[in-house]
């Protein structure tokens, strides 16, 4: 079996990274072109387009920044469904919104093709390290069968239902992301006000009812304020989170703190910080303080 | 060195069982008789009042329910400080504002007496088990001496900083409780509209950014519905959160995921659900949602 890999920006170049050296039958595409031509360097084979990957590989597996480019890489017209053979799959790593993930999976099924949506969490240092966690909806056989690869890139790959299931599950994990390092930033602010110590905080916070894993992983940058330049740029949540704005709109749900969460998010962007961290947040917080 | 303590509450019944099961000497004092009668068939001595207990032993806790309670013990008339002598140390376990463990150390000092806030987290499985996490502020040398007992009933204990401290990072422990538990009452009916199931998220975010302390634990009582009576009832949480909200007035601190969750924990209180879990913030979620 053969697999192909479209995208190789900051977290799908650790993906085929651990495919490549895995032992996968490789093919990648990407629009950089020396990106390319280091992978051939190292044993893959190179794609000379979307279309000619998507017809020389068994599973086709994109990781891609935006709705649209997904959109436009799997649904258009010179796109990889378009040029796909029925028996073939196709996995979107990318996060997009659940009614991208439902409509590639109804344009596959119209040409027999095998659609997962499978969205990645773990950030560079998961994908780098093979311990992504993969969420994924589609049908129970083509995910067993895409395992092979999946596998080779996660240490958490769990078919969450049917088509969309994949999708949903990373917004979830993302509402809670983008709340939880709001609330750290506000429990932090607290405790500057307070003269409480960052550090001493988090390292109670261990073995307290408080503790989320972006409490844990805001403090330190907190602690030395280096939020900008980062391997959790604002801009991704923020896309994100506006994606979660949407959803919350369509099926009419009241979201109040994960809207709340996104305006301030979204006020970084305004205020050009698009590759400051996300805990950055912080930094917002003491602009709406009066101090 | 003798101890007493006074408040044997949910939390201070499992906090005395540990003295007692580890050879403290200890006089115990509580409103109601029966429970002091209790321990004094276990082989506590029981004393007739706050001012009997303050005057027979070395170091005096306390474990109260509100502020109120806090300061009428330990600085009214016939209260703790006022029948203490120079060089016994209180303890105030109890989670009260900043100001009123400022004016108990001052108080204190006043006498000779040094005082502690140091309170606790961890719920009554964790005074039980003699687990808590204790978040002390203070005097150093009156925390080591302290320690002897603080270390019987907590495997966290930690002097965090001097008098008030020990209290800001008690709030700054329940900001966090409130808020992530409405970001994880916001991710699961994010889940229920889009049909993924509880259990299945709450074990996919088990290695994902998304998880929290409160996250794990609001998933079983989400997936049962089980929101009524509860170990974690949200009066008192909505306790906590209304002296966060008078910090963030007074301090001038823009707080606005905790004063947004506060209310959405405040509106349970209004509909008479003071004992349901705080988890059960999901049902004020769906009532403001359009299904």
């Amino acid at each position: 079996m053969t697999v192909g890999f479209i995208g190789l920006g900051n977290m799908g170049q650790g993906m085929v990274d651990n495919l490549l050296e895995k032992g996968a039958d490789l093919t990648v595409f990407t629009r950089t072109q020396s990106k390319i031509e280091a992978m051939i360097d190292r044993g893959a084979k190179g794609a000379t387009s979307v279309a000619d990957l998507a017809r020389s590989v068994d599973v086709v597996l994109v990781c891609l920044p935006d709705i649209r480019t997904s959109r436009d890489l799997l649904l258009g017209e010179d796109g990889v469904i378009a040029n796909a053979k029925p028996g073939q799959i196709v996995v979107d790593h990318s996060t997009v919104d659940i009614a991208t993930s439902r409509a590639c999976a109804e344009a596959a099924e119209l040409k027999g093709v095998h659609f997962l949506d499978a969205p990645i969490s773990g950030g560079p240092g998961g994908a780098a390290g093979g311990t992504l966690a993969i969420m994924v909806g589609g049908n129970e056989d083509a995910f067993e069968t895409a395992y092979e690869y999946l596998g080779k890139m996660g240490a958490n790959v769990k078919l969450m239902g049917p088509s969309g299931a994949g999708t949903a599950m990373k917004l979830i994990n993302q509402l809670l992301v983008g709340i939880n390092t709001v609330a750290a930033a506000e429990a932090f602010a607290l405790a500057n006000s307070a003269g409480i110590d960052i550090t001493a905080a988090a390292d109670l916070l261990t073995v307290s009812w408080g503790n989320s894993v972006m409490a844990a992983r805001s403090a330190p940058i907190t602690a030395t304020r280096d939020f900008a330049n980062s391997a959790a740029p604002v801009r991704n949540l923020d896309k994100d989170m506006g994606i979660i704005k949407d959803l919350a709109r369509d099926e009419g749900l009241s979201l109040e703190l994960a809207l709340k969460s996104y305006e301030m998010f979204h006020h970084m962007i305004e205020q050009g910080n698009t590759e400051h961290d996300i805990a950055g947040v912080l930094e917002i917080i003491e602009e709406r303080s009066k101090n």
